[in-house]
């Protein structure tokens, strides 16, 4: 036998990626990837063609089952190691990504008399219908003054299973009928290797509205819309499982798809974002972890229960056992960058970057709302969208894409601020995901914050983090914590704030905070207007 | 001796073009084009290579002289006609456009000791550094309670004659001191035919704020500028021609340049978006005249004197003699188009309106403010710049594009709202210039303006236009409506406004409005303070 190994695999937006990571030292061996073969149902559902409306976002669930089968051989291949030695394997998901399924855990889309009907697909964490759906539950809690509202930041997301659901429930009565559990992809993975169904306590905290042990009520889910009352337990409650802790033993079909060893550990389901903590050694509060890919997720340790306005949930042990685990998030960052190329510049992200990072602070004359996919944090409120002021016939795209990253760093320091004002000091910035690897942006996330930017060891942060939590649910570690220490990885204070810049860009966050209120807070609802517009038009003409 | 003809010479931004017309019937025999070897110069100076700051643009007066030796014997070639009936020659030019001139009328750029200094150029109409100066100019104006500010909307613009003289007077003494006449471009392409300097009442009342016989006072230049009293007598007072008038006769110089005889009649000069009015056979009250093109000028004879917000000047035969000319102007149009088709789009201008035909009103999410080249009517501010609001990562190019296709046509219904209001009613839009070409703008203007279109007949209004007036100085036609009326043309309603589209406009203009009023009626002063900082950041570089 060799050094004990986990795997860790991370289920992204449009893929998914196994590592092979050695226990003692966290070490990364080898890793593989597994494009999603649908990609993001976003026009039309594959088995029908019918067209979606806009703001839908699905995925088919066999693309998951096609990571099992692909990129974990593939990284075991990459590492060279025997698959022998793997003690446990840990996986980690988008969320709040969902997956109506049978009594079984077979997704509805599955059946040949739903794979015509979107509803029975996964509703992936960016499909933004169940808008409608989400306000209703806001003004609903307001109303009652429900309890657990404040500790989401005072807005439920049309993105979590609560409003997704509800969507179901109204627009898809055989679906919703049909459908015995509403499970978490997260979730559902780790029942594709363990073969029983444990619903992991990040996600039913952070999007289930699990508070205190208890979910909103029968009371409150009637007034919603009557018929809804049962839907927690009918549909949701299920026992949990704590994070790092050991939702079962791989079956002998998981064994055969992945090549690991049957029987060995399988840790409880987890989120992409959350995970990443512990592989940056960021574990401790005030310690802010960015991780910045298309979107931003922000999670952050807090000794204490603090309610912070916009927050997207504060969970007892979200993150790590025995602490508050704090979620934020920007719904678009590396998305912008990437639309604005796509269709908008005639040049790369390289080129731009260059003649971008020759710019004085304040020399493109623009500042820009980064709400493209909407506004997260700390606003809760995926109909806004995005505004760019200033332009001139002078301005060029390097001026556009240089507004487009300082507006998602202006972002940023508004949850940042948010946050100290509420009692939850952040006191550094620790930045993974991929937008790591563009320097000009992190030089302005620095200037912009005022904050040292620290970076995460690995490139491949949330596989690290779940096979971290392999590790601890095979029993290696005594906790998260512990491997963490062992096995994550962080260079501190890479990016250091330029006190002139800092300056600089304090006139420009003036700005952007001023028409962040006005668009975001109820000076000219046009963003609402232009939305409503929009869908109207769509409807009309489908 | 053939028909008796006229020589029309339209001085545009880029080039010059001359028509040859038979003033019989207004028919346009032949054309010919010279485009400016210097073009606009906003980065560089030629002698010297000097580097200009942000928002000038100059041209070289040499350039001009160039349309007269080439694109007049074009025009005469082209049209196959014998020169010697040619009875009259009449030029138009852009506005505000001025040289500093020696006596002789010798541009001061072609002095050696000048040529290295950008001040001794023409600053072209859209040079737009002397906004400082326009600002106080208008402070002082507004504080004296001076009687001509309302003939101008209340807004003196940094375009004009007073805002760029001053420029002159305070950052280039030795140009000012040199400097024996601050000469339109209009007028000075006049004196290069006639060999005499006579000054236009048409640009003396609109840009030289002469108001019933009178400039701004010794006292008002004093308190504005001390040194800068003199600057009406010294530099600017000069006799004036009426609209339609001979300025004098073609010199033997001049008639060798352009192969026209000796000693014909030459109008007093005259202002391209004034001399397309009896082009379009739109020389009654309430017939808007929109020269679109780069920018859009618009233009309309009122019976009475009304003081309207905004506008850019009232005349007294302004446009024609015996009625009140009203100017109006939006800083940026076509040239917006352009912009976003050379910068941002990956199509041309003809596949992004194939694809914006295609959306209904409000499907693309979008409202967009028209002031990347400020807002010259009914706000008067070139400072301010433009927006974009509602971008998702769903929006296309196709989608930005007929955005500010709208927004241009809600800055022109911001006008005639205006001129409404203010009692002088618009009755009719009659389209000329390189726009009309585009039917979906002409029907998206059509839509929310609610008014019927008329298109003016000739492809070449305002060298058409000058035709006319040299017909009238030849002693062709007893007056310009004279010969507006059979020379002139234009199609009546050739779009008329759909019921339907005119209720949706009216939702997205509200918005429109909304945001026009926030941006830039002092709701926040965003757009000026990134211009402050985009000129200091220039300055601090140079």
């Amino acid at each position: 036998m060799g050094e004990p190994l986990t795997v860790g695999v991370d289920f992204g937006t449009l893929s998914g990626r196994a590592v092979v990571v050695r226990v003692a030292d966290g070490a990364e061996l080898g890793s593989g990837v597994f494009e999603y073969p649908h990609g993001v149902l976003d026009e039309t559902l594959p088995a029908t063609g019918r067209a979606l409306p806009p703001e839908w976002a699905l995925q088919v669930p066999a693309d998951y089952v096609g990571v099992l089968r692909n990129a974990v051989p593939a990284a075991l291949r990459d590492a060279g190691v025997d698959a022998a030695d793997v003690v446990g394997i840990a996986t980690d998901f988008t969320a709040c990504t969902m997956v109506p399924t049978t009594a079984d855990g077979t997704p509805l889309c599955e059946l040949p008399e739903f794979e015509g009907n979107p509803h029975a697909y996964v509703k992936l964490w960016k499909h933004h219908a169940a808008q409608p759906q989400a306000v209703r539950i806001n003004e609903l809690a307001r109303t009652r003054g429900e309890k657990w509202l404040p500790r989401y930041g005072g807005l439920i997301s049309s993105e979590w299973e609560f409003a997704k659901a509800l969507e179901v429930f109204e627009e898809a009565p055989d679906v919703y009928a049909a459908m015995r559990h509403w499970v978490e992809a997260a979730d559902w993975i780790v029942w594709q290797l363990t073969g029983s169904y444990v619903r992991n306590a990040c996600t039913a905290g952070y999007k289930g509205i699990l508070q205190d042990g208890q979910y909103p009520s029968r009371d409150f889910l009637r007034e919603l819309a009557p018929g809804f009352e049962s839907f927690v337990a009918d549909k949701l409650e299920h026992p949990l499982g704590q994070l790092g802790s050991r939702a079962g033993s791989l079956t002998a079909e998981a064994a055969a798809w992945t090549g690991l060893p049957e029987g060995i550990a399988v840790a409880v389901g987890n989120v992409d974002a959350h995970v990443t903590a512990p592989a940056a050694q960021a574990v401790e509060p005030g310690q802010m972890v960015a991780i910045m890919g298309t979107s931003t997720c922000h999670v952050m340790n807090g000794a204490e229960l603090r309610e912070v306005p916009g927050m997207c949930g504060v969970v007892e042990g979200g993150i790590v056992p025995g602490l508050w685990g704090y979620e934020a998030g920007q719904s678009g960052v590396g998305d912008i960058f990437g639309w604005f190329v796509e269709h908008f510049a005639g040049a790369g992200h390289e080129e731009l970057t260059r003649l971008a990072a020759q710019q004085e602070i304040g020399e493109h004359g623009l500042v820009a709302l980064d709400w493209h996919s909407g506004n997260r944090s700390v606003l809760v409120d995926h109909e806004l969208s995005g505004v760019i002021v200033g332009q001139t016939l002078a301005t060029r795209a390097e001026d556009v894409y240089r507004a487009l990253l300082e507006a998602t760093a202006f972002g940023t320091r508004k949850i940042i601020e948010t946050f100290d004002a509420a009692g939850v000091g952040v006191t550094e910035l620790i930045i993974a995901g991929g937008l790591v690897k563009n320097a000009l942006l992190m030089q302005i996330y620095a200037d912009v914050t005022n904050l040292p930017l620290s970076v995460i060891g690995s490139a491949q942060g949330p596989a690290l983090g779940s096979a971290i939590h392999a590790a601890v649910a095979a029993g290696a570690y005594p906790d998260v914590r512990a491997a963490a220490a062992a096995m994550g990885s962080v260079e501190r204070a890479v990016y250091r704030p330029v006190p002139a810049h800092v300056v600089a860009y304090d006139e420009l966050y003036a700005e952007y905070t001023q028409l962040h209120d006005y668009f975001g807070r109820g000076g000219n609802d046009v963003m609402h207007r232009l939305a409503a517009r929009k869908r109207a038009v769509a409807k009309g003409q489908s």
